[in-house]
Parts: C-alpha cells; sequence; structure tokens
C-alpha cells in the first residue's frame, strides 16, 4: 500500500539539532545559550523542536509576538511549561503587561514608548514586570538609542516599575563579526552597559556565538545555528542540517521538440525530452525567482528546473535519467543531503532562512507524515 | 486598552467575495462554477472562505491535495459537507481509492499510472469511482497526452473500473486565452473529448470565463477572479479585492545622514531620516526581492521600503510625514484599498497569487483578530 505522495514533505534530523545545539554550547563556553524560536522555529515546527531543545537543556526561548510565545509554552508540559524563560522580541506591542505576567513572559522592550504601559502596571498591582532591553547600537530597527539611555538609568521609571533581565542588541551584519561595523556596535554596547545596572547582556547570536570569547558576555540567543544554517562568513564548525524537504513527482512525460513547459511559455523544449512534475511550488516556499534556475535531486542526480514556479507545481527536465528511471511517486529531494538549503537559496537569489522560513506551512502535515514513517523512494 | 500589534493580519471582505462569486456567474451564463481552493483557498484560509462559497450556492470545491479536500470537508457542517463535491487536483497520487470513496472525494486523474488503482479498486469492491480526467494539451504538467486518449475510450479500462464526471484541461496561457497557443489548447480539447464518451468540459477559469461563450463548455473553475486578483491581460470586469493585508508599526526613530538601516549596509540614510520598523518580513510571506523597493501605506502616504526584509520586519522611510505622525501601534497597508496586491507584486516582481498564498500562516489568527475586531489605526 503506498503513502500519498500528493504534496511536499519537511522531515527533521533530531541527532542533528543536538548535536547542533551541543556545538553552539561548547562555542559559548558556558554562558547560557537561549533558542531563537520565531516564525515556528524558522519554519521547522515548535511543536516539534521546542520539546526536544528543552530535553536537550535549554531553558530560554526567543520569539517575536505574543502567539509565537503561547505557542512554546503549549508545546511544553506542565512543569517544564512554567519553567521555560520565553522573551518576546516585538515588545509588549500593545499588550496589557498584566497578560504577559500571567504567562510568564518576558518582553523585550522596543523603545521608550514601551514605559508608560509600565508605569500603569506597576501601579495597578505593585508588581514589576521583568522585561529585556532593546539596546540600537546600529542596525535601525528596534530599541533604545545612545539619546534614550537616560530612561534606562537606576533613579529612571524603567527600574521603579520593571525589572531588567537582559540588556540586548542585534549587529547589522550579523553574518560577520569582524566587519567594523560590528566592532562599533560592541564597542557602543559596552560603553553603554556599563553606565547601566547590571543585567544579562545579549549580543551574541548565530555567528558572532563562534568568534571566540569576545563576543560572548553573558548569554548567547541562537537560531540559525541550531538548525544547521551557517549564518557566518567566516569559517563555520560542523553544524549538520536538521531540516530537508522532499516533494513528489507527479506526472512524467516525454515530449518532442518544441513543447512549452509550464505557463506563458517560460520555457519551449530545445529537443525531445522527458519532463518531470513535481508537487512543489510557490505556495510551499519555493521562490517565484526560480525560472528556468537551479535544481532538484531526482535519481541521485541534479535535475534542472525548466519553465516557472506555480503555486503548487515545478518541471524538471528528467532526460539525462533512463526512460522508467523517474516515475510517479518518486520523491525529490528540494534540500537535504544532496543539495543544501544553501545552495538552492543562492539559485534563487534569497537567504537560506527564506527557505527554511516558508516550510512553516508544511510542518504540521509533516509531523503526522514523519510519524507515519513512509519509505521515501529517491 | 490597547489589542496586540506585534505581527500583520489579513482580513477578508466577504461583501466583496459574494460580488465576485456573482460577477463570474453572471460571467458564466449559467453553466456550473466551481471555486478553485487550494493552498488554503490561495492563503485567504478555507475555513473562513468556504462555508461563505457555499451560502452563496457553490456547491463544487477544486483543491490539489487529499489534505486539502479533508479541510474543506471540515470547514463545512453536516448536509453541506456531504453535499459538496470535492475535487482533487492532484489525482489518487498513491492513496487507496477505498479513501477517496469514503470521503466522497473525486481525483482527477494525472495520467496513465493512475488506472491501475481503480482496477484494484473496482476488483475489491465491485465499485466504478467517480473520477474527472486531465488532458495534457498543451501545459505539459498534468494529464493524458494525445498518444494517451485510447486509453480513455469507452471500451477500456477507465471506464470499466470508473465513472469520468469531468474532463478538465488547463491553459498555459491563462491569463491570455486568445493567444494563438490557447485557441490551439482549445482545438485539442474540442477534439479529444468529441472522440470520449460525454463529461462535464472543464477549461474555463478566471480569464477565460470572461472571454465569453466559445469558452465556456459546460463548467467553470475559478480562484483568482474569486478573492478580485484580475487574472487577465483584457478588460477584466469589476472585481472587487477580498484580502487586504496590514502590519503594525513597533518603533519609529529620528536618525542622522550616514545611518545605515536593516542588515548590511543595504540602505544608509542620505540625509537625517524618519524610519519606521514594521512587523512584516519574509516570513511573513513578503517577498525578499523588496530590497529598497515598493512601498507601503501609513497616515495615508505611500512610504519607500529601504534595506532589506528581514524573517519578521521591515523599514519604511516616513519623513515625508509630520513629526508624531506615524506612532507604535499604528498599521500600515501593506495591500488593500490603497495599494492593490498587484501593485506590490510587480515591485517584487512575483505574481500576485505569491502574495496572496504566503498569507496563508496568517490567516488563522487573523481570524480570531477579526472576531476580536480591534481599531485598525492607518
Amino acid at each position: 500500500m503506498n503513502a500519498t505522495y500528493d504534496g511536499p514533505r519537511l522531515a527533521l534530523d533530531f541527532d542533528a539539532l543536538a548535536h547542533n545545539w551541543r556545538t553552539v554550547c561548547a562555542a559559548g563556553m558556558g554562558q547560557p545559550v537561549g533558542a531563537v524560536v520565531k516564525n515556528d522555529a524558522y519554519g521547522l515546527g515548535v511543536a516539534a523542536v521546542v520539546p526536544r531543545l528543552w530535553a536537550l537543556g535549554c531553558r530560554e526561548f526567543w520569539v517575536a509576538t505574543l502567539h509565537e510565545a503561547l505557542a512554546v509554552r503549549h508545546s511544553l508540559r506542565d512543569a517544564a511549561a512554567g519553567a521555560a524563560r520565553i522573551l518576546v522580541l516585538n515588545g509588549l506591542a500593545g499588550t496589557r503587561p498584566e497578560d504577559f505576567a500571567a504567562q510568564g513572559l518576558t518582553p523585550v522592550l522596543t523603545g521608550p514608548h514601551e514605559l508608560a504601559p509600565l508605569a500603569g502596571y506597576a501601579a495597578r498591582t505593585g508588581a514589576r514586570l521583568p522585561v529585556a532591553v532593546h539596546l540600537d547600537t546600529g542596525l535601525t530597527r528596534l530599541g533604545f538609542g545612545a539619546a534614550q539611555l537616560p530612561a534606562l538609568q537606576p533613579q529612571g521609571a524603567l527600574w521603579r516599575d520593571a525589572q531588567v533581565t537582559h540588556w540586548v542588541t542585534h549587529l547589522g551584519r550579523f553574518h560577520d563579526p569582524e566587519a567594523p561595523q560590528c566592532l562599533l556596535q560592541r564597542e557602543r554596547f559596552v560603553e553603554w552597559t556599563r553606565q547601566l545596572p547590571a543585567a544579562l547582556r545579549s549580543i551574541a547570536t548565530s555567528s558572532s556565538v563562534f568568534a571566540g570569547p569576545g563576543w560572548h558576555f553573558d548569554h548567547a540567543r541562537v537560531g540559525s545555528a541550531l538548525w544547521g544554517v551557517p549564518a557566518s562568513q567566516r569559517a563555520t564548525p560542523m553544524l549538520r542540517p536538521v531540516a530537508s524537504l522532499h516533494a513528489p513527482v507527479l506526472r512524467v512525460a516525454d515530449v518532442p521538440a518544441g513543447t512549452e513547459v509550464g505557463y506563458a511559455g517560460s520555457y519551449t523544449t530545445p529537443g525531445p525530452r522527458r519532463i518531470a512534475t513535481v508537487a512543489l511550488g510557490y505556495g510551499d516556499g519555493l521562490p517565484f525567482s526560480l525560472v528556468n534556475r537551479g535544481y532538484l535531486v531526482l535519481a541521485g542526480r541534479h535535475v534542472p528546473i525548466v519553465g516557472g514556479v506555480a503555486m503548487g507545481m515545478v518541471a524538471v527536465d528528467v532526460s539525462a535519467c533512463a526512460p522508467g528511471e523517474v516515475r510517479p511517486g518518486m520523491w525529490a529531494e528540494v534540500y537535504g543531503a544532496q543539495q543544501s538549503v544553501q545552495a538552492l537559496a543562492a539559485a534563487a537569489g534569497v537567504a537560506a532562512n527564506v527557505l527554511l522560513a516558508l516550510s512553516a506551512r508544511l510542518a504540521p502535515r509533516s509531523a503526522a507524515w514523519q510519524e507515519e514513517a513512509p519509505e521515501v523512494v529517491a
């Protein structure tokens, strides 16, 4: 009895996740490591990833939104859910501090406009909410800038109304910590936090955690590296890819020269060709830019994408394969052991995380699929 | 009390959906119209859209996968669920015909390799499964080609083992039905189906349903037009956009000349600028190609995207707005009344449906948001 082969399937290698977690912790040389699991764990699925990170010893999770924070809590059972620290990078963002307190969540304050809600909360409850504070040292995205540092001083409203757990900043050239702009950001971070009360200083991420003790400070928060996606231009320690994506062949056709393949005549066969239609499209996160560019892997061969990317289908030229070698029901590797996510992303002109992030919608059905454990033919 | 404003929100205009449904039905001049709701109703959310289409009189739904078909059934209650006809464009694709029969689903056969499972089913059960049959008249994607037509003749295995409800084909230049290639596809469709037993002939889609009676045949299956996304190069009847997307401002900062905004120095301010950080990124479906390209709409103004697109954030230059006019918690229109999804898609170099399709992951939380009905400030 066959398994259904009507759409792409994401698979996760949890041994690789454990390996990467240990690699990152070793690089961090003992400082606490938090896992960044925003965007449904970069598309890998919070429900699958977070309990395993917990089992590996991870006690701190970083997300972007309240919705994501609740999904992290929900993924952990009982005692674990209560003991996990969850930080929300987009800050309070209009949510009542009471709701953060009730759920045990820590907002990462995004700027001075978030101080008034904390004052209201302290006045209403007499309690000081634990918060982290984002410092904008050069990315121009979130946080308090140099002119706003007085608001963070111990005599100010922040410390009256809240308790700061982390000072947080983020690098504009996160992939290249030795860039002069990164060194300047680090210098500002050191100088600014020296003037402020003590809290965990969090600057190291997936690349800088590997850049030596000068980057470690008190804390690292790591996403990409945990999934085995190198975020660095420098030599990256051996990380192993966690995610692989396969998509099934729906049909194979031998067509004569001059046949249009796909929409709008974006490809016309220059000679007789064998074309496989694969159930994978832009709705599954395959970049629309892969018109006659890039490869999938079928029967051990890199087979070129021909024509454009439709919502749920793409064509590959499998003429190099023997007749009958590629059949409906075979699984093409989109990325995995034979083609890295970085290689496909480069062909598409996007960052590797774009491919991962957009697989989020595949995660739930893929989880069920993994439990069924069908045979992957390829 | 504020509503949370930490991520993008999709809103649906069901009056527009009703208007578009009636417009399509009028264009079809009486032939049955099926709704194409693959990819979670093109990202709008099956749970929200399908029951409303049912209430408008739609009785036939087209999806790509078994998983999607079950979601359509689940979205309808009781009698409605049983009475809806659901066609699955990716065919049996390895699923046992018994499972299609049990769920009342009709596979659209993708090629001769799908005949053997039907024979097995007929032998096991004595029943003939209702099926549709895809004919490949020129798209080179799915279906039986000219050489495979004998397998569809009344004396063959298909009719012994199954009952054909629809002959289906799809245009390679669906947006331009008057193209010679489309006329050739139609000619083949007419010629091929004339040799075959009668079943509903389905060729008209969102563009060709408006191209006059020569395209209507017995049936139309329509997706894009229902959502108000014109799929045609020809004059499109007045369709109204169903989906709009808004994303909140997280922070506003005034920065001096020479400030880098976003990753890797992709933008440096040429003078003093006011920069708003918006919670919307490639993980939400915003195309990665929008580096220093395209606009969002804030405070009634088209404000340019500066820097690149991160996983969950993008920056816009709001220097044209008065000081204090743009504040955290305001909602930027990504597409909607002031900027069409087509305009943003054009700036990104993608099809409009790419933007819609990738909003699929936003649909569930947006549905809850719509029930809360917060005030959208913009």
